[in-house]
């Protein structure tokens, strides 16, 4: 099996590259990355000769190569990155999955991480997969949002037209190791913070809330829908944590588990989604068994010894 | 001055062509058409030297004269059009429109017509642009409506990060002379069945409600907000009559034209929307005294009389 992830040397990405290479039926796994926000010190770990890199845009990705499975995680996930370029964040999505669409062999798999922020600021809670959400397409999230929203449509428009062998999942908040120390999102933000000896800044009163997955639970769950369990249903698919926790509540936690650092306040971004929660009926009907098992506490912890080893290792190097 | 339109072959395009060349400023006009769903038949009367035609796809549009002015219409709109290509109607839209930037004089201005689509399926009536709309990105008229919404996200987000002389109009609901035969909606549907003596055929029980706007107000209001009027607002901006009217009174109204034609049901399709009808408030604002003039009575009574030609041209042909 020849498999393709874009978006590998990310954050998710070489999770799931991680996972992808204990598989024995695969005997390439070409990655597709532009070093955007991936770094390649994510794959620094991996010692396997079916595992090629290829540094460069996959909206201008060919191929002579088909694929038998394709896994489309290209795309900057944190607001500050993706409003600075948000042609490009569309360019990634959408484009990317159009270049990468023509290189899967015929009935080979197409999977995509979609986002809870297809959602926007949702007016239900918790959001199921068939809620259809709330998103201002002019607004300043919405390069991102609407890029995410409109390669979903690509994709099951492509099936209901074409046939696709689709897996489309929707993740929420996820955090853990191999997040960039600037990635910009909240928990990342409040260790580095934190670590730095900084106050920790809130966005507005912090009582927005998230849902935070930490990223093992998040990659179990992927990896079950995307390729482990037989599985017939397209997406999409919520995967989260369904615990719901106000900004401001992670924020203490992490301030006390450094003896007590300050909070401070920022304006509130326009459009900040004021809560979510993934509705997960979908996801223990279709992957029984599967839940997040870490708690935030936990897994702001085990993020917290990442950096910090992290951040030696970026001061010796 | 230089300007280019694409999708200038259709519809609503030919309409914006022929008013172009009433400017005395303009020294070339160059249309981009595929003839996908425009028709060079549209543009057959004009005899001006300033007009050029390029039959060729815009996503794959480049060219070294850079233009003044881009007025971006390329798309099919009509639901079998789109729903049988969403790949190619989303590449004509977004792709489009990123070739077109591309392609745009530094200072230049960039129109787009988008859709009262973006609304959905509305939960508010009328819809005013500050509405983010019901739109399920996974449905079977998503690549047109995501499609449009994402296009809608690329151009105001260029205005955020670098700055564009932009005007994006929501268009409701046009009819009148120039819709294809075989367009599909509603209006010219009628009308072309009336004309070959067959009985109407109304999806669901006709109480979905639509605001029908005939052409020549419509192209009224986009030269005037287009180039017309000094205005310093990028948009959204709502284009339409805001006299909602049910589908089966249209119905009714052409089959009474025609002495009595029959009038059957079909089933209503999927996210077939139940309610349009734009909030002009903001469009009286930017464009005082503009109106849609024409009712639909008038307007289905012009259509039916260029139909009538049409086809016995075409049966001459």
């Amino acid at each position: 099996m020849k498999v393709l992830i874009s978006g590998g040397c990310g954050f998710i990405g070489s999770h799931i590259v991680d996972r992808l290479l204990k598989r024995s039926d695969i005997e390439l796994c070409l990655v597709v990355d532009n070093l955007w926000t991936g770094r390649k010190d994510n794959l620094h770990h991996i010692n396997d000769d079916r595992l090629k890199i290829e540094i460069r845009d996959v909206e201008t990705f060919a191929s002579d190569v088909l694929f038998d499975e394709i896994y489309h995680l290209a795309s900057p996930a944190s607001p500050p990155w993706y409003m600075a370029e948000p042609r490009r964040t569309i360019e990634s999505n959408l484009i990317g999955a159009l270049r990468l669409l023509d290189v899967l062999k015929p009935g080979g798999r197409f999977a995509f991480t979609s986002t809870s922020e297809v959602y926007g600021d949702p007016r239900v809670s918790p959001q199921p997969e068939s809620y259809v959400g709330m998103v201002d397409c002019t607004g300043p999230r919405s390069s991102y949002d609407e890029s995410k929203r409109c390669t979903e449509s690509l994709l099951f428009e492509t099936l209901r037209t074409k046939g696709l062998d689709l897996r489309v999942v929707r993740l929420f908040n996820v955090y853990g190791p191999r997040t960039r120390p600037d990635d910009g999102r909240a928990v990342s933000n409040f260790i580095t913070q934190a670590l730095a000896g900084k106050p920790l800044t809130v966005f507005g009163d912090g009582s927005q809330t998230r849902s935070w997955g930490y990223i093992d639970d998040i990659v179990d769950g992927l990896e079950r829908y995307f390729w482990l369990d037989k599985i017939e249903y397209p997406g999409p698919l919520n995967i989260g944590n369904d615990r719901e926790v106000p900004v401001l509540d992670v924020a203490k936690y992490i301030a006390n588990l450094f003896g007590g650092r300050m909070i401070i306040q920022h304006p509130i971004p326009i459009n900040d989604p004021t809560n979510r929660r993934p509705d997960l009926t979908l996801a223990n009907k279709i992957l029984p068994g599967w839940s997040c098992s870490v708690p935030y506490e936990e897994g702001v912890k085990r993020t917290v010894e990442w950096f910090r080893e992290e951040m030696k290792l970026s001061k010796v190097g």
